[in-house]
């Protein structure tokens, strides 16, 4: 296994297989629309000038070819699904940001930030839209399945983030609750890239079922560490303002537990989280109670869990070895630890 | 064939199975994004009760029925195109309504004025993903040709729209350049929804080309006498403001002609479409310009030529007869002319 830290090897190895698919890809777009997506995926700049932007991790892509390889085929037959994952991804965060009314990713303009709301909008439907296109080429049965597995997703994914918006409004929300959306918004998507990949490589029904579970898994154990970083991260390395969840009222794991620990500490704190506008003091004061609470070391642990939950999913599967072991550092990785 | 104005009945006919297959569509969405779906389609009001709001004429679904039956197949067979289509042609109405800063459609507030524009995006999002759900969900081959043409056809829409605001700012927008546009903004999405209801009836190669070809027909036929209505028609009518496409610069099918005629009367008209906020006197004057250079006319000429090659496609081709002659009165009522 890699060190801490260490980029695991399969996201090198495959990343130029994803680049040329993307690319190619998205050249089928009209030269406005292509030029924003380009301008997003980090490969042009604000004036259409070539450029060496940061991308992404493209994490996803990865999963669905290792995923490919997991049931004993070539890489390359993967390549649609993690094209069209790509792209579902990108939409989604080309519409959060509007969303969001966030104003800057991977320490650039977002897209409506550059060129609009309109083109936001219009250039993530376009991404949406060019996924299934890239899908469906692919001229064998599995191409149905793997869009239907996308679709399903895709709406999973959507559910989640329409829950994590209701949430912000309220102070009730459990643990239950939360594991659900998280798994939803984060983990539909990821579940789906790994599925994607077996279904391609025509992976029989219970070798797609575990790497189903694995990706689901990852996507949670991912969504809990983002909630961490959303949560205590340094704002000079996560490009967001501190305690930025805290301050948008969201309803993470830390918070959820918390809440659900009862007693003055947990009515203070949604009493905070019920203000129109949680300022400083607020956040301040809301970061110790969930310190009191414990609420860090338990949405580590809820991490640590689903993590090796992913792992065992794919231990008790047939699967090729050096994939999934590979799979095992690209979810480590994805979440920031080794184990 | 139907009087002028009188609504066709194959329209009476389809409505209770589109609606029907739209219920459980929308049923499979979240609670707070199927509430947001029924509203825009008519079925829910601001408060999420049953009302009978006007959803929508359901032309295209209707479109899909008939080209089912004019292959063949009884119209069930091509409920899931006719589902999938209606949602994409809803969800693009939802995100244009953001993009345009329209406030009303068909005399009700639209989503985002309703909702908020985090919602209207998101909800549309949804739709778009419904619409593949759908139509996959279909176990035969037919539903992978089909979903394939559903998001060919999405792309060039969106290419079609992105035309449209690119040509805002350009006064030398050629015939060639709004055909062009109309056929991708309006017709690749009625020309799939002929080629859905073929593809799903197992049409052959040449039935389902017809088909295809009526619909892009109908669709420019149709863009053109919107184009009359959005410069002409009376705001009491129309719901929007009078002369709005020309306040907004489009490079409709009468403005390309009066600009392509030449001349000062041309000069002219590109002046006023050239400035940064064309008033009161300034429509006024453009109107002037339009008539004088027949524009209108050409484009309502535009019009009964497209419609009649669309006739053309379907006579030519081996089809049922009932079936084509209701689609050529959906065609006719369509763009609101009886030949």
């Amino acid at each position: 296994m890699a060190g801490p830290g260490t980029v695991p090897q399969a996201l090198a190895r495959t990343r130029p297989l994803v680049r040329a698919g993307l690319e190619s890809a998205v050249q089928r777009l009209a030269p406005p629309l292509a030029r924003v997506a380009g301008y997003h995926l980090g490969w042009l700049d604000a004036e259409g000038r070539e450029t060496l932007a940061d991308g992404g991790k493209a994490l996803r892509p990865t999963i669905t070819l290792l995923a490919g390889e997991a049931v004993g085929a070539p890489a390359e037959d993967a390549v649609p699904g993690a094209v069209a994952l790509e792209l579902v991804h990108n939409f989604s965060l080309i519409h959060d940001d509007v969303m969001d009314g966030d104003a800057e990713r991977r320490h650039r303009p977002t897209v409506w930030a550059l060129f609009g709301v309109g083109e936001a909008i219009v250039s993530g439907d376009a991404l949406a839209a060019l996924a299934y296109a890239v899908l469906l080429d692919v001229d064998r049965p599995e191409a149905h399945r793997a869009a239907r597995e996308l679709s399903g997703a895709t709406l999973r994914m959507i559910e989640g983030q329409s829950q994590d918006l209701a949430f912000e409004s309220r102070v009730d929300v459990t643990e239950q609750e939360c594991l659900e959306m998280a798994t939803n918004k984060t983990g539909a998507l990821i579940s789906c890239a790994a599925a994607l990949g077996a279904i391609l490589g025509g992976g029989a029904g219970a070798q797609i079922d575990a790497l189903r579970s694995y990706g689901r898994d990852v996507g949670v154990a991912f969504q809990a560490i983002d909630d961490l970083l959303g949560t205590w991260g340094e704002p000079e390395v996560t490009g967001k303002p501190s305690a930025g969840d805290l301050r948008q009222h969201k309803k993470t794991f830390p918070v959820v537990h918390a809440l659900a620990a009862g007693g003055s500490d947990a009515r203070e704190l949604a009493e905070i989280l019920s203000d129109g506008d949680t300022g400083d003091a607020g956040a301040v004061r809301a970061l110790e109670l969930l310190d009191r609470a414990g609420s860090r070391a338990w949405t580590e642990s809820l991490a640590e869990r689903h993590l090796r939950r992913a792992m065992d999913a794919l231990a008790e599967a047939d699967l090729a070895k050096v994939p999934v072991a590979e799979l095992g550092e690209i979810a480590s990785f994805a979440v920031g630890r080794n184990f």
